[in-house]
Formats: structure tokens, sequence, C-alpha cells
């Protein structure tokens, strides 16, 4: 079946004559984690191009059944061997199709998570090397992807009530599926 | 064309025999807004189905070429005229496709705006009527749909350095098709 256009939303948007399907653009969701333990926090180095070599937190994309705190933890453990679980979410990205070298519309939500012990192990072939790091010494290493690094400071210096956190008590939190972060407040709204 | 399948990832997906395409799902970006002026926060009333009545923060789909703040600034603007501007995020879902009644899995923003100034306006149809109130005028209304009234409780009661806020300092922050957004680190590093 080849695809027509249909106007949808003040624009001409790809769409199938026979169904209800419209094409508003490719897009995707992905996640990393800075874990921090001791004040340190954790980075993988990549084993293979692009960017072998570099060190950055550990991340991916997350499946489209998959609940992004669950992804992030999985990414964890598959790159470091590191089990870790979710504290809060410390930033976001958006990145336009394109802008970054990937074709989709781009989502990257980065957590900060807690490091539940043990240390880190790596396949030697997709990751060459992981280790826990101070920010004094990453500014020795070469190579430490900027994102990474400005997560990191985040991560470090924000307080425990700063990132938004996984909310299961809003409208909604605990269902299957769906998961709300949200800011904390630190003052009641009754003062 | 029909697609074959392709195991990428340790799962077997929908993929193009010919091309490098692979169908990871359905994935969607939406936006709201919190429009904050004088301790009260902009509602919009539905004027069609579904939840014809109901009254909700404004928002919609983000375009796949445009920015997630001008997206909510739009929508803010198309849907009760007020121009407002954005502060920063105050929450976010993850929804998975099929657990909202939608086919995507969608991440939905929310943000906090400050109204630059004027008064409701609309178009009695899609949008019934608008108006900004207080928490107390809310709970006296019918029909409040539960995720806004969490995001204005949430926006009114956090203090301006708890959300993640628009960063143009930070690695590619002010590239044009890349926007970040993080915690305001109220202490410095070095103390």
């Amino acid at each position: 079946m080849t695809l027509t256009t249909k106007l949808d939303g003040g624009r001409e948007r790809p769409a199938c004559p026979s169904c209800t399907y419209i094409h508003y653009g490719d897009f995707s969701i992905g996640c990393a984690g800075v874990v921090v333990r001791d004040g340190k926090a954790l980075l993988v180095q990549r084993g293979q191009n692009p960017f072998a070599g570099s060190w950055q937190i550990p991340g991916g994309y997350a499946e489209h059944d998959e609940p992004l705190s669950e992804a992030v933890e999985r990414e964890v453990l598959e790159e470091s061997g590191i089990e870790a679980r979710v504290r809060d979410v410390i930033a976001f990205r958006h990145s336009l199709g394109g802008s970054l070298g990937g074709p989709s519309t781009n989502i990257y939500v980065i957590f900060r998570l807690e490091s539940l012990g043990g240390e880190p192990r790596f396949d030697g072939d997709e990751i060459a090397n992981a280790g826990f790091f101070s920010l004094d010494e990453m500014t020795r290493m070469d190579a430490v992807q900027g994102l990474s690094r400005w997560a990191i400071e985040k991560a470090l210096a924000a307080e425990d009530h700063h990132g938004l956190a996984p909310d299961t008590n809003g409208p909604g939190g605990g269902r299957p599926g769906w998961q709300l972060f949200g800011v904390r407040a630190v003052y009641s709204l009754d003062g």
C-alpha cells in the first residue's frame, strides 16, 4: 500500500488512504544513568565506533513496551554489570531528527541512580572498560563525552529533593504502563 | 514493499529486507503547560468529545521538527489566546502504547510557564471556555482532569529552582535542534 497525504493539524502529512494511519514523524525514546557511589560516578568506555575509546554514562534506547526506569536499570546492568536503582531524573535532552546524526526526534532522559554494590564487569567488546570516577579524575581522562560530564556535575551537585522523582501517588501513577515523574515540593501547600 | 523481520537487540523486529529500516515501535512526544499568574493556573475546557466539558491544562503533540519549548508555547496560545513563556519543567509522564488509549508510547512533558499578560480567548468549539483558577476554585469545579490538578499543585508549590530548567550553557545546549533541561544546583561544586 502506498501512502498518500492528508491534511491534519494544519499540515499535509503522509497517510494511509484506506485506514486511519497518519505518519507524524519518526520518534524514539532513550535513557541514560548517572550511577553514584561515594561521590564518584560510573563511566563506561566505548569499545566500538563511532567514538571508540570515549567514556560516557551507560544508556540506550527504551523498548516501546518497557517502563523507562526499568530500561535505564537494564542498560546500566548490561553495559557495566552494576545493579543500580533509580532515584530521580536530573535532566533530559530533546533533539530533533537529524540534529544529532540520528534520523528520529528523540527524548533522552538522564536518571540519577544509586549503586546497589558490586564492581564493574564488561564484555571487552562493545564496552572496553568501566569504573567509578570523581570529577577530578575525569578531568585527567581523554575523551569524556561532554553531555555525560555535564550530567554528572548536575547529579553530584544537586540536592536529593531537586530532581523529578517517580510519583506513584499521582493520578494513575501506579497504573501499569504509566510512570509519572515530578518535582518534590519541599514546603507543603498549607505552609 | 513488505516488511520482514530482523534480529536486533535480542528481539525479532519488523524490518525492511532491502534497506536498513527497522521498526522499533510507535512513539510520540507531547507537551502541556501550567501557566501561572498571581497564584492561579490556566485551565481550558474541552468543547468536544472525548471528555467534552472537562477542564485541563492546555497542551498537545509536538511536531517532529519543533523544539518542545516552542511547541508548548504554541499550544497554550492556540487553545487559550494567552502568550506565555517557559520557565522550567515540573513533571513528565511516560506511558506505554495502549495503556492510555493511544497507540503510541508517549513522553508527555509538563512545563511551568509565566503568563505575559492578556485575558483568555477561545474558539467556543474545540475549547468551550478558559480561565485562571486557584486550587480552591478548582475544587468546586466539575471534572478537572486528575493529572492537570496534580501538575498544578506541583507547579504552585515548587520553588523556582526546583524544576528542570532550559540550559543553553550545556554541551550543545544552544545548538539548533537540541534542547537540554536539567536541575539547577543551588550550591556550587566548590561549596
